[in-house]
């Protein structure tokens, strides 16, 4: 839609449209917000952007998100550091963490091995995680990857690496979301729930 | 939710989430894509925000957003001057354009009478429109403020000044929406569509 020949106006139109899950009216309701801010809240807003390139990098340790060299949960001691939950992104460690369950470190593939999209095994950090194991520290690494087939071939590919290092690798559980009911659920998960059934 | 003690990565969250329509998950994906991006695309992005508000003002005329002193529909000569649209924002001002129907020339009044919001005559551009009727060009004003209960104060206290002023007062029809189906309209609707009714 045309924005009146107004091109600042037009480009942060197009510079939201470009964000993932945003449309042309949104895009062009969120522009209009941002127009409507104070002067200082739209320089804020610009900072945050900009400040959020500078001053996050990887985790020397995990490859998560970190403003320091080493992350808050690489550098708290009471975590276990001798359990790793592997993850394809640092929204997927965020989500761990959200349960309040682990207690051990992450470490972060930003991505998953996928042949199709020419991503292989070097393009994820997967040596920065073998880079991990060297010593005796590590007992078990949780493979978190997502239950996608991207996500399941990463999972095996680690599991065969770790194998031979004798290191415990685990994945997580399939089974029917809590909360949901049976007749909806599809019958690949609803056979995984079978056989993963525990006892009462 | 926590974002792991990385203070910038939490203050960008924050600022997505304080747009309208962007809940916490939505305000996560978004400054993770923007972490993702390189850095001269997210410079890109800060600065689009920072030029958007300091070249965009208010027309003179109309007072739609312009990044000129007049906006270039009130300098189009093609653009019929005695024909003035009186809209609430500039995002309605783009609704009507884009229906490519209206070739006369809009007037933004950035705002509805609002007693419960404290929303006066005096806090939104009201004197501008009446200081655009000074001479006789202006033959018709159409009220195309919402259709709330707002909306039709507004238009209602506009069309009363402009009375006395022999300058022809017209508001946007009430009717069906186009596509719409009868069943599902709501009576107030129905009834201003009966009454609106037009010979075949």
């Amino acid at each position: 839609m045309a924005s009146y020949n107004v091109p600042a106006l037009a480009k942060l139109i197009d510079k939201f449209e470009s964000l993932p899950g945003i449309g042309s009216k949104t895009a062009q309701r969120l522009a209009y917000f941002v127009l409507n801010m104070s002067d200082s809240q739209a320089a804020d807003f610009a900072k945050a952007i900009t400040d959020a390139h500078e001053k996050i990098k990887y985790c020397s340790v995990c490859c998560n998100f970190s403003q320091e060299d080493m992350c808050p949960i690489c550098k708290n001691d009471a975590r276990d550091k001798s359990v790793i939950c592997v993850v394809e992104s640092p929204r997927d460690a965020m989500a761990i963490e959200s349960t309040k369950e682990f207690s051990g470190t992450y470490h972060v593939l930003h991505g998953a091995i996928s042949p199709l999209n020419n991503i292989g095994p070097d393009d994820i950090y997967i040596k920065e995680l073998l880079a991990r194991l060297g010593d005796d520290t590590v007992k078990e690494v949780i493979m978190a990857t997502n239950a996608t087939v991207e996500g399941e071939a990463t999972a095996m590919y680690i599991s065969r690496i770790l194998k031979p290092l004798g290191i415990k690798t685990t994945r997580l559980a399939y089974g029917l979301p809590v909360g949901s009911d049976l007749e909806y659920s599809d019958e690949v998960t609803l056979a995984r729930a079978l056989e993963g059934r525990n006892e009462l």
